[in-house]
């Protein structure tokens, strides 16, 4: 039984900071316990050779407007500054090498996991998404196509797969951003209904980072900006994670 | 392109409601557009004989916890104001013979519609859950277990999967107790990690039903409560469903 709260790990890792490094004030545990820079954590989050699949890419369900602004970012990438993020089938591969903080331990069966927004891997049917994250300017943009199993009131997404996506492209950009790690909260304001098929580009962006929390803003809307479908706001718990060690220690 | 916003509809619905009967105050317009009681919306929702699959049956795949948490609700079904919700394979299947208010027209091609919680089919896996409701007190019980597809940091249930179904639990709830269609906004705390394969309950109360919204509330802890897994509100707009018309008219 899990009894850990996220605060409650943050304060156990402030302490190790602390316990580490006693000669320092405690402001300077919470910096020096955050060192890793935006640039190391894209490098080890992007591989440039994996032999995973990346589920972030076009396939022939993906409707013209969807493909289109996709190619468009894509080029972004090459000069912009923007970064196309790779999206594989469990948190477990984002990850690899590293642990979860203590108290949080890693079952290590071989059961299939899946990453909720990667569990339907029927093309279209579920998920269509793709995040493009811009280190310099702490934003995102996640292209989202929903398929009819994720439907709600009949003919459109159900809010509930609006939020966990919302929650998921918070948690990347989080971890990306300043090692943001668990979600502290959510809140969404639903505006319209998203047709099942059609494109919902959501716009990401930390507004700030501060006592060990980021928090950040989204507003999910057609690509004509025209209908506003959802806005939200979330904070993020940071928390870094450690390098694992190797059996043989 | 869908361009009706939820407050357009509700709107557009009360000027219906007073172009209807227009000698009455529309405070009380707003009341005779909401007339179903909640014991009928029950026996519509929870059809005595059908072919339909109800996905929240137990299988081998609930916990101990879960299965012995079902059969104490089920015997409080007997005698003690709880009903067992069914549940059906796709939205369209609990509100057969209504339609969405005007603007949100349902598309009624042969593609195979899931309701977004009920999507991975494959027995403990995904979502497992079962909503026991009690209309007098316009309170429910959902019983959670989420599966490994549902991850999201390494053995844990995503927090999106989790919003997702306070979603779809304050959605039945807020329906049958009042006609609650469509979520407003969801506000969640997030406090500790759900352990995929254990169970968490989920305890919702309709607080109060005001100007046409129903505003709801939710705890999501361990059976035994000393675990804490989130705190959510959430606010759903009442909106009527009518009866479709035969196609002879």
């Amino acid at each position: 039984m899990l009894r850990t709260s996220f605060q409650g790990v943050a304060r156990l890792v402030r302490h190790k900071a602390l316990y580490r490094s006693p000669c320092l004030l405690p402001r300077v545990h919470l910096a020096s316990a955050f060192g890793s820079s935006t640039e190391s954590l894209v490098a080890r989050f992007c591989p440039e050779k994996t032999d995973l699949k990346d589920y972030a890419l076009p396939n022939a369900s993906w409707c013209s407007d969807m493909l289109s602004l996709y190619q468009k970012f894509l080029e972004k990438t090459k000069s912009g500054g923007w970064i196309k993020l790779p999206s594989f089938k469990s948190n477990r591969d984002h990850i690899q090498g590293l642990k979860l903080p203590f108290g949080l331990e890693t079952a290590s069966d071989k059961q299939d996991w899946r990453l909720f927004t990667r569990s339907i891997q029927l093309e279209g049917q579920g998920y269509e998404y793709v995040i493009f994250f811009h280190p310099s300017e702490k934003k995102s943009v996640c292209l989202f196509q929903p398929g009819p199993y994720l439907e709600g009131a009949p003919g459109f997404a159900h809010g509930g797969s609006l939020a966990a996506l919302m929650d998921e492209t918070y948690s990347k950009t989080a971890y990306l951003a300043g090692e943001g790690l668990f979600t502290l909260s959510l809140n969404i304001k639903f505006k319209n209904l998203i047709p099942v098929g059609s494109l919902a580009v959501l716009d990401i962006q930390v507004e700030k980072i501060e006592d060990q929390k980021l928090y950040m803003s989204c507003i999910a809307q057609s690509r004509d900006k025209q209908t506003v479908y959802a806005k939200s706001s979330g904070v993020f718990l940071q928390l870094q994670l450690e390098e694992e060690q190797s059996q043989e220690q």
